[in-house]
């Protein structure tokens, strides 16, 4: 007997007919002798509607209301799908994130969980019960609802995986595993059988868009092995493992890209220390996460061109925020530019192999397309490039790489 | 400083433009000075979708499952609603059932308030918050969601006022007040200033739908004034009071009817000591609600006929129930009609005064109506006509009562 979760998406539970396929899949789980969890999404479309209501009271609403308006969408899944179980003679019962609790931290909007308490999920598998959990949401210290963020479901499966010390968190959903890169871009994709977590980290936080950056973290620091896999067919998915796990490792397993992140440039600011701290203290305090920084080297010794990146969403915020500090910084002028995407290679057997780098810049060059910002880390190197590049770059890159399928 | 209690349905908050206005009315009862809390329901439409979705799994689904599903519709209205108030700088937070708690027994889609814990809105109070409260949702004992039943939010306002002690407990609709009977059935039909507890009850049982029967069972429990008002309209409504505290009594109050119950007669019932208990057992077993009995006078002694009314929606599983018991009843015929209305005559002035039901009568049958049963009480007299002479019969009465405006 296995410990399973399983975690279906919004599409996988569209409507009531979807829900029934569901149903008959995680039926089929328990038939096999195992004890199942089950996290759910928002039907597809309603938490967009829910979101769209919130937004019309401007920008700066209420986060705590917003959790409480959004939160709803899983929670009409579970019940809905508590009674899909039931229809196939199967017990099951909902569980609410408040109920359980999934205690999380009181960062409203895009909670983190904290804890979850699985003994009544525990107790339901005893009597037989398959638990039908609420991905999203979470209970803040001072009891008011949250949500993780958008896709938290992912997070929600895997930390429930982790709490339950599953056997395995299999995550369902409208692709039938990890690809070498999207194959809507690239046509020669390959499926991977096995990826690493700290591959799939860069895969997802660089837009991969698979598995939520969070719950792939999550994953990797309490070792829960993670399928992902398809909701309409059979066929094994890819699992996300230890390296240890993955025999013949490839030097380079991927290739991501994504264009949600703006470029901002802060002209002849100070060059003096403390300028970085002054920058990005004020925009951290917004919440808005910068991804790439590059400091260029000074030319007049006095001033130097500051350029990094930051989630196109929050551009407007961060210019708004930099704006109002114009005159404390002493930059002379603000750049931005929503026209960029950022384009990486993936791998962790980079580490142990050179050039890699090398072959990504003369790739890109062969093709002339221009790099405005490298960052690079052990396991990835990324570039920001004119958006229009993307699936020029992407496509050159796989082959480069020796990744397009036979 | 009054406090004060308001209730808004679901076609008041049934866009986010709707719900602007809304938090407006809520706003201008703040900026008189009072205390205000505010019970809305679901967006129109909303609990439509919700209920539609758990019947496709069939009438015997898991009622504590649809409680889970559809006690989310208001969710999503006290965040909005809370963003709209935060919109116009008034304080505001919302408090779902759990979260207060609103402590009902475990009928499941069907649950009484037991009480209501008031402590956080008082606080809220203190710091100048409007609270947001969701109507129709609860908690039962072993903390899962309830609801209270469809029109739920009327007894949750109700409740709420007699919790917080509120001077007043406004419930917007969308007729502006209490009529003399339907206007769209009597143009003539009028608005009445002040109703008694006892007149609105009979008023909201017999189908006049402005008011949940409960909410007003409640409102007279604990001695809440209610107003009846428009939510598109800043006219005075109709005021629920006591007795007292109307002046000049008209002696029949208004015309209720309602065409949503079914007439069963059995027929040849042996006429024996305890045969009403062995019919009626069984169907309050089966949760259906008997309401006008007529038992004829034995015709030779050994049987007898039996007729009486349950509700339309019922009368299939209230056949099935009788059937089931025929060889115990021992009864010869059954029979079934959904074609009939009932019609009431209601005012508390009727205890004081004798020739009402002989009005009634004789109106009806100088209309060409035939009575099939008569029940009474001591403000109210009912009668069962075929279903086609409601408008007729209604008409005549208003008339006849000299309820017609001028």
């Amino acid at each position: 007997m296995a410990r399973i979760v399983q975690k279906f998406g919004g599409t996988s539970v569209a409507d009531v007919e979807r829900i029934r396929n569901v149903a008959r899949q995680v039926k089929a789980e328990v038939d096999r002798g195992n004890e199942v969890a089950v996290v759910v999404s928002a039907m597809a479309g309603t938490t967009n509607q829910l979101v769209d209501w919130c937004n019309q009271f401007g920008a700066l609403h209420d986060r705590r209301e917003y959790d409480v308006v959004v939160a709803t969408g899983e929670q009409v899944t579970i019940g809905l799908l508590a009674m899909a179980l039931q229809e196939l003679g199967q017990k099951a019962r909902s569980w609410t994130g408040w109920q359980l609790p999934v205690r999380t931290d009181n960062a409203f909007a895009k909670a983190r969980v904290k804890a979850i308490d699985t003994a009544g999920i525990e107790e339901g598998f005893k009597r037989g019960e398959v638990a039908v959990v609420p991905g999203f949401q979470g209970l803040a210290p001072d009891n008011r609802i949250t949500t993780l963020g958008r896709g938290g479901s992912d997070t929600s499966a895997v930390a429930l995986a982790a709490a339950l010390k599953a056997d395995r968190c299999d995550i369902y959903t409208d692709v039938d595993g990890v690809y070498t890169t999207d194959p809507r871009i690239v046509a020669k994709a390959r499926k991977l059988d096995k990826i690493t977590y700290e591959e799939m980290l860069e895969m997802a936080s660089l837009g991969a868009k698979v598995l939520q950056t969070r719950s792939v973290e999550l994953a990797m620091n309490h070792r829960v092995r993670v399928q992902v896999r398809s909701s309409f067919t059979d066929v094994p998915g890819t699992l996300v493992v230890d390296e240890d796990e993955i025999v013949e490792q490839a030097i380079v397993s991927g290739i991501a890209y994504a264009r949600d992140e703006a470029k901002v440039t802060l002209a002849q600011v100070p060059d003096k220390p403390g300028v970085a701290a002054a920058i990005f203290g004020p925009l951290a305090d917004a919440q808005v996460n910068v991804d790439m920084i590059v400091q260029n080297v000074s030319r007049d010794g006095k001033t130097t061109d500051m350029t990094f990146t930051v989630p196109a969403v929050d551009l407007e915020r961060a210019v708004a925020v930099l704006e109002k500090a114009r005159a404390s910084l002493g930059f002379s002028g603000l750049q931005a530019d929503k026209n960029v995407a950022k384009i990486s290679v993936i791998g962790v057997g980079m580490r142990s192999h050179a050039g890699v780098a090398q072959s990504m810049f003369r790739t890109l060059a062969e093709k002339g397309i221009n790099i405005e910002v490298i960052t690079t880390s052990e396991i990835k190197i990324s570039v920001l490039i004119a958006a229009e590049y993307t699936e020029l770059a992407v496509r050159a890159l796989h082959t480069a790489y020796g990744l397009d399928a036979a």
